[in-house]
């Protein structure tokens, strides 16, 4: 009979499993870094800034030599050739002497304060007059000051934004070494499924998961090797396992995972070899008959075969493995808040995902509602823009509640 | 002097001189239409499904021949030729006839319901006992229920999702008609700036904005054809400037955007013609020195040379070129509720995007705290996770409230 457990459940068994999943790293040029997960910390090759810099067109100073400067009383200071962007400074500001220094411009060595150049008169070409005092320090942001040498700006496992990509820039890193991507085969199992472009003969029908589980995985780093269509035959399903099990670093077939006499899925992961078949089904709507498999270490998971209950089950199942294989914690899930449009009914027993269509109300606030059909409907995949997760125990929702809707 | 405008009127002032920017369309392969916008809406190439199927296993009948079934008063039925997975049905259901169909097969002609696996007994290899009554289409999915050919599945301007792109494989669409990618061409402005992999000279710092703002330009769904630093000299910027004009369809350059004298990058888009600057300054804060300017329909942007200033008014300014380049909508932008961590404090008169680190509570809550330092620190960009939106002419957020934090 079918193993059942909770999604929180399945989650602790396949951490007692695979928490040791091998990948290969790489480095990379920073740009292409972008999304990719961290192998290795990124330390500062540098100090950030370089070099002592002005925070504000200015003049620098001695700051000391400022007290007491005044409107009434300004503080008199004989001029230093001016500092030039991007090139070094030979002078040393000594008593009495000033510099004038562009934002961002290197602070000549012997200074230690700006006053802003709102509050200087020029003399003559070579003396300045200074209104206001400077603080030591004031309108300098020091070497160092932002990040040090060999400091760590970035920790092993975390994926790159675009601003981070700025940050690992700006401390002399022109290459990350992050992790290859997962190398996902992937099958839709059925006699009558046809991959798109192929033509469709009486009682035939589209493949629709190798198109959505494809995309979905491919926006969560894994790198899809393999697509392919399984005849329902247990022969022609251990074969192209057992092949792909030599490319790819998980495998993942959707459709056959029930108990039915035709449902290979389960007894071909069993026939591979190791521990097979450690869950069979999850208490989730839409989506029970999942099954998760142990062939010596290496990872295999049946999604349903029913196209939204699959698309449902992989951006679950999907993250966990990435979270696995790159030894990293569970990310932001991008979401909304948004007022329940209706009443929504959970599915007694199971953590329920419910796809929903969101709007903007005239005061700026969301609202969302089931997308109207049943779960399976293909019109589900093209209208929803998120869904709804009720908690496993719960009734449901009442209409006009605040719920997060996770984002597609 | 500077014209300083809020953010909602520079978005009026874009649409109304860029609202027919021109983009060519190409036609791509299914999967590589993942986060492309669509440049024609998706058309059912026929119905869906593209047959009459069951969606249990059972046995199809004539529904009101099951009229009173019972256990203790079975209906029995002559048994025709199994339904088989991907093949078509040569037979009719005829009065007193059933035949067993697979969840997913095809309705057999004549048959209008389907009785469950669950509630039949075979009584010999020729006839069947029924226990259950079926009403009238029960356990059927129509053909052309779900879709109908020639409907309209998608509408021109949407990006397309991996569940999008599943219902546009399952109604028999193995291409989908896209805008070609806005062609970005990026410049950072300033002597000191060095490219990442170029020696750092003294007084040099790295250049960060071609960094975050092509990563996050990327993911916003442009392409980006050039990145390069421009020295500041009028005569250098002009001639960089009109060359990218020929490659790109849009032209952002950071840094020379305030009104010093080594600030040339308002003059340059004035003196490439046209209507030249039409906004210099936006009511933002990190980031009011933003330039917008228009050269016969070509639109220019300049962005703060200030890293984190740089990429936060990008974000909001290229959100908004990609709606007018596809003629699209506001999209939903990821975010989670968090409640404040500390008092925010907002810049009078202009809107505020603070920068913060998200933490997940013990009670599953998310906790949003400003990332320390100010805002010219390069660890911002590194530490932050998403930011806290501050609208004009409110003071601030008191710590506890719950704000809507928008993730990076």
């Amino acid at each position: 009979m079918l193993r059942v457990v909770t999604i929180d459940e399945a989650s602790r068994e396949l951490e007692e499993r695979f928490s040791n999943l091998p990948l290969t790293t790489e480095t990379v040029p920073l740009l292409e870094g972008f999304g990719r997960y961290l192998a290795a910390p990124v330390i500062s090759h540098g100090a950030v800034p370089p070099f002592s810099r002005s925070t504000k067109d200015g003049y620098a100073v001695r700051a000391v030599e400022t007290a007491g400067a005044g409107e009434t009383m300004p503080a008199l200071f004989a001029l230093l050739p001016a500092v030039e962007m991007g090139k070094g400074y030979d002078h040393e500001i000594g008593p009495g002497q000033a510099a004038y220094v562009p934002t961002g411009g290197m602070i000549p060595p012997g200074a230690d304060g700006v006053v802003m150049i709102e509050y200087s008169e020029d003399l003559n070409v070579n003396e300045i007059a200074l209104s206001r005092p400077c603080a030591l320090g004031e309108n300098i942001i020091f070497q160092g000051q932002d990040m040090k040498q060999d400091q760590e700006i970035l920790s092993s496992g975390h994926r790159l934004t675009a601003s981070d990509l700025g940050a690992v820039a700006a401390c002399g890193n022109d290459t990350v070494v992050v992790y290859k991507r997962p190398r996902l085969a992937l099958f839709s199992s059925g006699d009558e499924l046809r991959l798109t472009g192929e033509e469709l003969g009486p009682g035939c029908i589209r493949d629709i998961n190798t198109v959505t589980v494809a995309a979905e995985a491919v926006k969560m780093g894994f790198d899809v090797v393999k697509t392919a269509i399984l005849k329902d035959d247990p022969g022609v399903f251990l074969s192209a396992l057992e092949e792909a099990r030599e490319e790819a670093d998980i495998i993942i077939v959707s459709g056959g995972s029930s108990a039915g006499k035709k449902d290979y899925t389960s007894s071909t992961f069993d026939a591979m070899g190791g521990e097979g078949t450690f869950v069979h089904g999850i208490a989730f709507n839409p989506g029970k008959p999942t099954i998760l498999a142990n062939c010596d270490g290496f990872p295999l998971v049946g999604l349903p075969g029913h196209p939204v209950s699959a698309w449902m089950v992989f951006r679950i199942i999907g993250a966990a493995f990435i979270r696995l294989f790159h030894r990293t914690g569970e990310s932001l899930a991008p979401q909304i808040e948004a007022s329940l449009g209706e009443n929504l009914h959970a599915a007694p027993g199971r953590d329920t995902f419910k796809p929903v269509m969101i709007t903007k109300q005239p005061g700026g606030e969301y609202e969302a509602r089931p997308v109207p059909g049943d779960s399976g409907m293909i019109t589900l995949l093209s209208q929803a823009q998120g869904y709804i997760h009720i908690p496993r125990g719960t009734e449901g929702i009442i209409k006009g509640t605040l719920c997060r809707v996770y984002l597609l």
